[in-house]
């Protein structure tokens, strides 16, 4: 591996929600909002172009996402452009692309465009787009989507760690509550306790205000090498460690616990040394709350907390600030909404403000280091560690 | 950019054509085709995986493809996994991906698999699929499909050229006799010039035998850095330069004379300078005839003969055995067939084959250099020159 450091030097996000605004309006949104977060960039400085989405096909009938995405950017790629998908985790797959034809040397800017347009006329398209997700021919076709999955995984960690359904709806209650100091997210509105735990059952013992949100949003990075974030930034953000894993596929193959993602543990340990951290140097993190199980085995596995700990973890505050780590400031895919290819470019976005110290009323003091995770399945992860220097 | 070269150590394609296979059953075939071209490489060396294709949502339902392909390739991937997606172009751009992913260091070893189900019960269902080949909102609305684009570049260059449209018929000719020697080609039964010419015209000047063939197919490959190449074979092949450009989305934005590509004369000179070598130097060469005029212009802006004299290029047989340079001794799209996904990954297969002097009836005497070639657009190419050294 070469010695080229990767950097962003400029991030931007549209707001979230269930949006007026066609698949290219939500592109341009967030390419604006990109080239606005930094004057000294602009579209003509792009040589590449990387873009993450899962559904353009069925959600805006595109089937060549990426040289149309890269023109209503105003970038003319001459070195590098892909559409990448990964499900939930495009984003950060898109991210890790970029990191890589940057340090391969094919090119030494490029901008990443993560967006997703869900919230179509039809409702039962959305729904189709969900079950998509599993192997069609051996899962979805028998009705499977994600929500009864997880609730396997939530019954699971409960049997074996005691874990309570209060804990598990506190992350829904720190997430909807952060989402409160963040104006892109698709709720402002809160969360209490009652509230989530009153709320409708989707499937045992997960509720409707335990799940994320089909949300329209779109998000952008400009990802460079060290020596052009110096010329264009005088306070670059860095790339220091990620990891990635693909462990079993469809869910039926994954292993018979689900209550721990031993995948993600490992991908989790390459991250941290590639980086040369521990958990416990994590200042600010954004992790998949596909649901809010899914926060809490992620607790566990990224080593946050101790194997069944996840529950407790959440309960005492250690997950929010003043506590250990500020677990998904923005809300997370459950408050700020999750756009699939957008997620994890919009996680990027976060990391670029915490580190600069710019995140206004979500800033972490003194953050110097983020984490961003993504997952695509029980045994799928995608991990991305930034730092402020 | 570090110094590692990257390798090819082994290669498989399915059989192409109207397969009674489903989208499924294709990766495991060229799977299969792929680890049985190399007793030495087994699916568990495998670190990482590429997938190439365009439409798995709408021909197989299947909207989380890449770890489903990773799976029944039996690869569980460490290191990276992506699928990409760039049209007419994947197949190229996964194997440039997956260049990037070795020359950064990320992994030592990839697998990638390209892949199309095209021949679907719905005709109209592979009808949307090309539609959804441009842009949805300002150009396949109105219609427009490729053939009469094709035939808008084939107009240009009669008129600015005098190219006759015998001229042009010649490369359906060249490619369908070519085809003859490929087992795995979707038509092997040749063609006159009289068959060609006589054809159903389906966007003046372009008949049938002017156009690629909707095909099922997928190939493999597996591309690692020089270091792993040395241990898992005695004749790997190298990937030697790589370029890639868009400029220009969608069709209406491409420069008004479109009997040039000056675009692809720019990508090639890049991969051209990046390999070391000049386009006299090329022996053999898979490049995209999804149309026949395209393979004329294609002549012209790889420097393989002047500006304007790609018809008579052909016609005066330096584009086959004996001539300049072989160019699509498979058959190409024209007659191998053009399952997306799966082209840029089978013109891999042909690199592999030729410059190992394994192309049994194909073989191109003395082969050492190889340039791939697939585009997505007027404006969009993706190029990989390939050595045997």
């Amino acid at each position: 591996m070469n010695d080229t450091r990767v950097a962003i030097v400029a991030a931007g996000t549209t707001k979230f929600g269930n949006r007026n605004a066609t698949f290219r309006d939500l592109i341009s949104e967030a390419a604006k909002a990109t080239f606005d977060s930094n004057a000294r960039v602009s579209p003509k400085d792009i040589k590449s172009f990387i873009l993450s989405t899962v559904y353009p096909e069925r959600s805006a009938f595109q089937g060549h996402p990426a040289p149309l995405a890269a023109e209503w950017c105003g970038v003319r790629p001459t070195d590098f452009h892909v559409r990448v998908e990964n499900q939930c985790g495009s984003g950060t797959s898109a991210i890790r692309t970029a990191y890589s034809i940057i340090k391969s040397g094919m090119t030494d800017i490029t901008m990443v465009l993560g967006v997703e347009k869900i919230m179509v006329p039809s409702h039962g398209e959305i729904f189709l787009n969900s079950m998509a997700g599993s192997d069609r021919e051996w899962e979805s076709c028998y009705g499977i989507t994600p929500p009864p999955l997880f609730a396997m995984v939530a019954q699971a960690h409960m049997q074996k760690f005691n874990t309570t359904e209060e804990q598990i709806a506190q992350v829904s209650v720190k997430n909807h509550n952060h989402s409160l100091n963040n104006p892109n997210a698709h709720h402002q509105k809160g969360a209490t306790l009652e509230k989530v735990m009153n709320s409708r059952m989707i499937s045992n013992p997960i509720k409707l205000y335990d799940c994320s949100t089909n949300t329209d949003g779109a998000a952008g990075a400009i990802v460079c090498s060290e020596e052009r974030a110096r010329e264009l930034s005088d306070n670059p953000i860095f790339i220091r460690g990620t990891a990635q894993i693909n462990d079993g596929y469809p869910w039926a193959n994954y292993p018979k616990d689900w209550s721990t993602w031993p995948s993600l543990e490992y991908a989790a340990k390459r991250a941290y040394d590639m980086a040369g951290i521990s958990p416990s140097d994590v200042d600010v993190a954004e992790i998949h709350d596909c649901f809010t199980i899914s926060e809490i085995v992620e607790y566990e596995e990224l080593g946050f907390c101790k194997k069944g700990e996840g529950g407790a973890f959440v309960e005492d505050g250690r997950a929010t600030y003043g506590g250990d780590v500020v677990v998904n400031p923005s809300g997370g895919l459950i408050a700020c909404g999750h756009p699939f290819g957008a997620t994890g470019v919009r996680q990027a976005y976060e990391a670029y403000n915490q580190l600069r110290g710019e995140a206004e009323d979500r800033q972490v003091d003194g953050a110097e280091i983020f984490l961003g995770h993504n997952l695509s399945g029980l045994g799928e992860h995608h991990i991305l560690i930034y730092g402020s220097h």
